[in-house]
């Protein structure tokens, strides 16, 4: 079964836990096993937000698994980016992996978005899916659904 | 069936949409019909964040709700504060149900959080769940496990 990791950032973003739901969702419907890798206060806001596991199957500590991680482990790597921490925990996840790599980048400053865009562009190779956001889904939401229905059909 | 209405704030915070998920699930296991009324920014969340729709059931505008709102619909009336805007839903649902009633105040800030208990209590007889709370549900979630718990023994 081809497996997906998702990388979840701090949760001071109002979007990051519904849409990290959302992904999980699509992700299993595409037939992958996906695990998400957070921070102990994100993973309580998934917790929370799914309290009878309809959703979210497997979490792990994002230190963890970065202590274990081994390139082969996941065949895609999904991370949102919306903080510098996570800009960089997605960088050096993807260079681990080193396999299919998307970057969901979005925030309410316009510049801001386009600094996270900027360091992912000069540090890897990954597929950004970017809108500038904060408390409305629906623009990630909509690129996230193109760039996954790509990815079907490659 | 006993009916329940869950009155959503603005969708700032990063714990409303998962702790809506969370009270919803929790008054449906306890016997409740419960609806939830929002802005639309918080309605675009909550849909994403349930995609398969196995928590939320019933969805209303919270304006449009207010419009033929009579004492009698609901049985039980959770409020989330958070914001004026909020506090103000709160109070006037209150007076037309007229029924059992909590409200759920967290704040990172503990000036504004006194200052929406005050007004809480200084115009309803409704039970507060109250946490100084951003990030991390765990405080209020817990208090509001306590509260419905009490609900039930009532």
């Amino acid at each position: 079964m081809k497996k997906a990791l998702i990388l979840l950032g701090c949760p001071e973003s109002p979007s990051q836990t519904p849409l990290a739901v959302y992904v999980t969702y699509k992700l299993t419907q595409m037939g992958f096993d996906v695990t998400l890798a957070s921070t102990p206060s994100a993973m309580k806001l998934l917790e929370v937000s799914d309290p009878d596991g309809h959703y979210i199957k497997n979490k792990i500590d994002i230190e963890s698994c970065l202590d274990t991680l081994n390139q082969g482990d996941y065949q895609l790597l999904i991370g949102f980016a919306h903080k510098d921490a996570a800009v960089s925990y997605f960088v050096t996840f993807y260079y681990i992996l080193n396999t299919k790599s998307i970057a969901l980048v979005f925030h309410r400053d316009a510049e801001m978005l386009d600094a996270f865009q900027e360091t992912i562009k000069d540090n890897t190779d990954a597929e950004i899916v970017a809108a500038r956001a904060y408390h409305n889904p629906t623009p990630i939401r909509v690129r996230l659904d193109r760039a996954l229905k790509q990815l079907e059909e490659d």
